[in-house]
This record gives C-alpha cells, sequence and structure tokens, in this order.
C-alpha cells in the first residue's frame, strides 16, 4: 500500500532543517520511502492526498505523560495541600485497571489531536496503557510505576517487579509499544530498590528507565538529610544515571549535577507547564542542552500540566529560557521545534525510528492547517509553530503510515464513549472529595 | 427584536460569581434585559438560540493590543537587536493609513474568533482603527499614539495632538467606539510632554489615557538619570498618575511604586506573553491586586506576543504569579477570569457597561463549545477556561446584541481578503529586510 502525500510544505527536521516547499512524501506500508521537492512521482494505485499548501511535519514526541490521569484534570487546581488532601486518597480508593484505561482512552485521544505521535508514559497498571495505545496506533514508551507510597497496583516491590516483568513480557517485540521500567523518584524509591532497579536494568538494556529527577525541594531536602549529597548524586550512586534513563523535570539543579549527568549521558523530559503552574521552578533547560544533553518536551499528567499537546508547553519553555537569560534571544523557536521532534525521540532512544521525515524511517506526521488568521504572515515557519499554532490546528495525524486521525475525526477511538466514561469516574470523585471536605 | 439564549451553562461574572446552569438569557436590542435558571420565559418573535449545555460568559477585555502590527507577526522572533534593526526602519517605510487598516482588519478577526469583544488599542492612524473596530462590531479604546522617536504618522507633538484631536472629535458619541490619547511611554513622551498631555487630558476627563509604563530596564534607567527617581514618579511629575489612565506592562516596579500608583488609581494592563517572550521579566501582579489596584490583561501587538486571544495569555499570567510566590495558590483561576472580563472592563472604565452578564448591561457575549476531548472533566469551569480552553473552542461572540461571529463565521469581516492583503505586505517587509541584511 503506497500514500502519497503531495503539495505540501513540508518541515523535514533533519539535520540540515530541509524544506521541501511545495513538497511530496512517498509511504510505502509503515515506512517513508522517499520525499522531494517539486513534481510527485506517478505511483499506480496509490493513494494521493493533495495536503494544499498545509503544514506536514515529524509528528511530535511528548516525553513525558501520564496518561491515567486525565480523570484529574483541573482538580482542586489552586489548593497548596491538594495532592496528600485529595490526589492520594483518590488514588488509593479509585485507581483500578479500568480507571485507567478510561483515564488513557481520553488521553489518547487528546495527544492525537494534539498532533502527538510518539508518548512516554509512567503511570500503574500500565498493561492497560500499552492496550489502550495499540487500539489508538500512537507510538509509546510504556513505563510501570514502582513506588513506596501505597500506590493503587503494587503493595511491595516484589508486586512491582512482576508487574514490570509481566509488561516486559508481553510488549518486547511490539512494533509500537515499548514497555519501560519506572521508579517513581529517588525519594519514593530508596536507594536500596534503585539499585535493585539498576541491577535488572543491566540485564534489559533494550527497556528505557523512566523516574522523576530533581523535581521539588522535598527530594532535595530527602536527599541531602538521608545521604548527604544531591539527588542526582544519589541516583548515580545507585547505578541508575544511564544513557537509557528518561529524567523526567530536572529542576533541582546545581552545575555540578549538570556536569554528572552529561558524563552519563541521561536524557531530559522538561514540563514547563507543569512545573510552573506547581509554582516549582524553571528548569536550566539551556545550561542541559548546552551540556551536551538531549532535553525533550513532557506535558506531564493531565492533573499537573491540564493538557496533553506540545503547543501548550512551546511558549512556557521559551519564555522561561529567555526570562532566565533577560534576553529575547535562547531557544531559538526552532529549537524548540527540534526538541518535540527529533531531540524528543533521542530522548525515548527512538530516533532512529521518528521525530523527522527522512527516507528509511517510520512514517510519523501531521499536517497542520494554515486556515486560521491568527498564523499570518508568516515570516518563519518554526516561530509560527512555537507561538501561534495551536492543537485544533492540527487536521491529520500518521503513525507508521496508518491513519488515527483525517480532517480532526479521531479513526481509531470513541470520542463520545471516552468522554462518557471520563465524566462519570469525575462524579464518583467529586462525592468524594465532599465526603473529605465534610470530615 | 429579542434574542433568548436558553440550555446555557452562563457564568455572569457578576459580584456573586453567580453560575445559571441551565440557564437563560434575554437581550433586547443592545442589553440584557433578563436572565436566570430554569425554564426560560416565552416571547413571541424572539429568536431561541439552544445552546446545547455549552459555556456561555462575558465576552473577553484585551486591555492593551497594537492592531495595526499583526503584519509584523513573528518576524525577526530570536534576534536581540530587532527593534532598531527592522522594525522600526519598517514602520518609518511602510506603515501607512493602509497598512493600518489591512493589520488591524486581521487583528479584529483574531479577536472575534479568540473571545475577545472589547479591545484597548493604540498605535499610528488610529481613525483607521476606529473604523475598522465599528465595522467589525467590537467595542474598543482606540489610541492615538504620541511619540518622539519620528513616528509614521506624525512629525511632531502638535502634529500628534492634531490627530488625537481629529480622533476625539470624531468618535465622542459613539455608541462602540471611545477615542483616547496615547503617549507611547515616559521615554519617548518626555516629562514636558507628558505634561501637555495632563493638561489636555483635565479638559477632557472622559478621554482614555493609555502608555506604556516600566516597561523595560532602558526606560528605568531614563527616568534615572534625567529625573533621579523612577519613571513611576517621573509620571507623577507630569500630573498623568490618574484613574483614567491605563498603564501597560508595570515590570519594573518598587513597593514604592506600587504605592504612588495605587494612591493615585491608575489602572494597569499585564501582558505576560510579550513581557516573557522578551525575556523582560514577570510583573507583579499579586503585589498590585492586593494594593487594590485594578489589573486587566493583555495581549500587546502580535509582533510582541503573536497571538491576540487571551486565552494564549493565561498560563502564563498565573505560572509566573505561582513561580514568583513558590507555591500553586495564588492568583486562582477565577481571579484569572475576573481579569480578562470584569477587571479588565474597570480598567478600561467600561465596566458598567460589560465584562459581566447583568441585566441592564451591553450584551457582550461569548459561547464556548464544551466537545473537546482536553476540557474533560470538568471540576472547576474557571479553571478549565483558564488552563485548557483554547481560542478555537470559541464558536459565537456578540457585542451589544449583534453577533459577530456564529459557528465559528465572523459576519462582520472578509477572513480571505485580510489574509491575502496582510500576506501581501508581508512579502513587501521580506524584500526590505533581505537588503537590510546585505548592507
Amino acid at each position: 500500500m503506497t500514500t502519497l502525500l503531495t503539495n505540501a510544505w513540508i518541515l523535514t527536521l533533519d539535520d540540515a532543517l530541509t524544506e521541501h516547499n511545495p513538497g511530496w512524501i512517498q509511504i510505502d506500508g509503515t515506512t517513508i520511502t522517499a520525499l522531494g521537492s517539486g513534481t510527485p512521482p506517478s505511483i499506480t494505485g496509490a493513494e494521493v492526498v493533495d495536503c494544499g499548501g498545509d503544514v506536514v511535519m515529524p509528528g511530535m514526541v511528548n516525553t513525558h505523560c501520564h496518561m491515567g490521569m486525565s480523570v484529574f484534570r483541573g482538580l482542586a487546581e489552586d489548593v497548596d495541600d491538594r495532592l496528600y488532601r485529595y490526589i492520594l486518597p483518590l488514588e488509593r480508593k479509585f485507581v483500578t485497571a479500568e480507571m485507567v484505561r478510561i483515564g488513557t482512552t481520553l488521553s489518547a485521544l487528546e495527544l492525537i489531536q494534539g498532533g502527538v505521535t510518539t508518548v512516554a508514559d509512567m503511570y500503574y497498571f500500565e498493561t492497560e496503557v500499552a492496550e489502550v495505545c495499540d487500539t489508538a496506533g500512537l507510538r509509546a514508551i510504556v513505563g510501570q510505576t514502582l513506588a513506596d507510597f501505597d500506590p493503587p497496583d503494587h503493595k511491595d516491590f516484589d508486586e512491582g517487579f512482576a508487574r514490570v516483568d509481566e509488561l516486559v513480557d508481553r510488549y518486547r517485540d511490539h512494533p509500537l509499544v515499548t514497555p519501560s521500567i519506572a521508579p517513581h523518584a529517588p525519594y519514593s524509591t530508596g536507594l536500596k530498590t534503585m539499585e535493585r532497579i539498576a541491577q535488572w536494568s543491566a540485564y534489559h538494556p533494550g527497556v528505557p528507565v523512566q523516574m522523576h529527577l530533581a523535581e521539588s525541594t522535598l527530594e532535595v531536602n530527602w536527599a541531602q538529610e538521608n545521604h548527604g549529597k544531591s539527588t542526582v548524586a544519589v541516583t548515580r550512586d545507585a547505578g541508575l544515571l544511564k544513557p537509557n534513563l528518561i529524567a523526567a523535570h530536572c529542576l533541582q539543579l546545581d552545575d555540578a549535577d549538570i556536569t554528572m549527568m552529561s558524563e552519563h549521558q541521561v536524557c531530559v523530559a522538561t514540563n514547563p507547564r507543569s512545573n510552573g503552574k506547581a509554582g516549582r521552578g524553571i528548569a536550566p533547560v539551556e545550561k542541559m542542552r548546552n551540556a551536551g544533553l538531549p532535553v525533550g518536551i513532557g506535558s506531564d499528567g493531565a492533573m499537573s500540566g491540564n493538557t496533553l499537546d506540545l503547543f501548550s508547553q512551546f511558549a512556557p519553555v521559551s519564555m522561561f529560557a529567555k526570562l532566565l537569560a533577560g534576553s529575547r534571544k535562547p531557544l531559538p523557536a526552532v529549537d524548540v521545534i527540534r526538541m518535540a521532534t527529533i531531540e524528543g525521540a533521542r530522548v525515548l532512544s527512538l530516533n532512529l525510528k521518528t521525530g523527522s521525515l527522512e527516507t528509511g524511517k517510520q512514517a510519523d506526521l501531521i499536517r497542520i492547517s494554515l486556515a486560521a488568521p491568527r498564523l499570518h504572515p508568516i515570516y518563519d515557519p518554526y516561530s509560527m509553530l512555537v507561538f501561534a499554532t495551536m492543537p485544533d490546528d492540527v487536521t491529520d495525524s500518521m503513525v507508521a503510515g496508518r491513519w488515527l486521525m483525517r480532517d480532526r475525526q479521531v479513526t481509531t477511538l470513541d470520542s463520545g464513549e471516552a468522554l462518557a466514561d471520563a465524566n462519570q469516574i469525575a462524579r464518583q470523585f467529586k462525592a468524594e472529595m465532599a465526603r473529605i471536605d465534610r470530615l
């Protein structure tokens, strides 16, 4: 089966930032087999899609998400102690395999509609997440969380490891879904279990490790009080600072931490909207990138960042870099789009498969309409994408040659059912919150 | 002519934050004549619009904009000296009445599509802006700029005052368009001319004054070097700190400045995205509001902030307040929506006419679709509006009882013509920029 996209403004995001305008892309099966400018080839029997001058670019890579948590979106938004007052009690009581399936389905819809084609997830009941991503057609890193705070799907680490092993067994050879192990954070895993995970990881080099790192002052204080060093140093001591570590947040870092992370070739997922909304701080993105660390962009869960598309993150990540430097120059728009595509793919070790439009790579791409007045004029397409484009401008999405969305309609999931299910869960949450408030 | 909106989730933004859900609003001519919950009245001959459970809320108030500048959107985004290298030369060469008309039309489309029903503008050839807003049906404060840097429409302040007088003469009694005088900034107006404006203003108490204030360190240094005091103090000395001053930006303030502004009951327009993108800093919004200053939200021009809707400003203004405090608690979502509606109207002295849905007020309102998965679940409508809603969710817009947009189609302006005209100007700009780069 051949698909031919024609008459597109193609942003390839290859190393040379090649553009084809007007350009065409040939897709055979799951793979990009040719692309270029000018007259497209004539291929008998091909599905030809005239893109009418729209932008076609790599699908975006969301490097940190908790898809199951979309049912918590906007809950007790401005309450300082909402984590302990509402969220952990609600998770313990209500987070089941079914809830994770419902939340993940709602998130998958939003991700596809927002132009994300690859997502790195960590949460509970992660085989459910894997199944939903498979159905949705999303490329995904799917991480089973391990934590010591009585999480909803394992009573101790042994049970947690059993869940990881089941996930890895089922998905080790899946074309789209990569299983992953996800220690929650240094303070909620502990040095001993981090060491155990590092040993496990040595036997599973193809399984990415995802972890929250240096996210909060609470975590920094834990590391100092218990180990007399930074949380990054504790993670290094445990043997977890490795090229297949996807470290999320990375806010509370000093220069020595960044050097240490660079020496161990760690990968970073920055979550500007989540960090900003929580008032936690600004990640040193420019410093990390200048030290050679690949930095991708993540949405975090909808409980923290509310939306899961990456367009919502572009203004924050840009503004934060510019505010730190006191200049409009740092982190130019093209670098933000690199982070959202090829650099994000690099963070997930998927850069040979996705993140740019090049011959031999998987056909993971999105089409963006230029109809909205707010997009014009266009002096630079990257600036347009970073500061004016919105998720609703994405009209079509393809992963591995399969259309996931055509003309804003997601073809792989049922939107009405997902919304009804999610709102039903929200009614249970509201009742429980009212009960908590009466206590 | 009576219009009856039914089956709506009405957020009135009155003092008690009354909601009617499901609710109805009766509009006779330009005015809201009744609203409530439950069964709507039966009115013979009324246009009845069933809102299908959608949110209906006050149209938003953009308190600082340069509508003519949309043709500069995204130009030389990451170039540190772009103002002197490109923008001022382009303005001098190309800004004509016709260019302002084209840029303003493009902006009017975007404002209407983004849920803004009232806009405060300051730029050049401002009678053109007034005419476009009148045609578009937008409520507007339209400010003729006065500046000393050889601006495109007046060679000296006398000519500038003549333009102001013409604007005031033509629009003093217009139902939607309020004329305004707009000294560019203290450093680009100078103490003497600021005093002259203050005297002029004393004879025109109904004419709002708009000015950039405490925006940059350049301005702060100018005030210290030339007057040995803060730029706010210089403005006070000139007699311009008054309740009808709309002060834009207000970044570089100390506590004494805020006290001074509070004593003189100044109004503030904060522009978080513009300030953040330029790396200029974070406005002390919480401090100003706690000191009793009304603070509205502005987009600034598209050259600086790129988009003109207020949804784009909500995450930045929220995150900045929370980052300054190191907590998720400050500036709760409901206060952000207040700033975008009734408090913004107060900043423009239009709060008796617009900014909330109450009997006797003008029917300035928008309808927001809840169809997008990213909006659900909804625990709090204000959180949903601040952190998940996007301009494309706004389906309908009404000002003074007149529909400006129905089902995403702007009824008062021609979108295709505006885009073609704006892109034609952009081609001229690009050619001139290439010429500058060859120099």
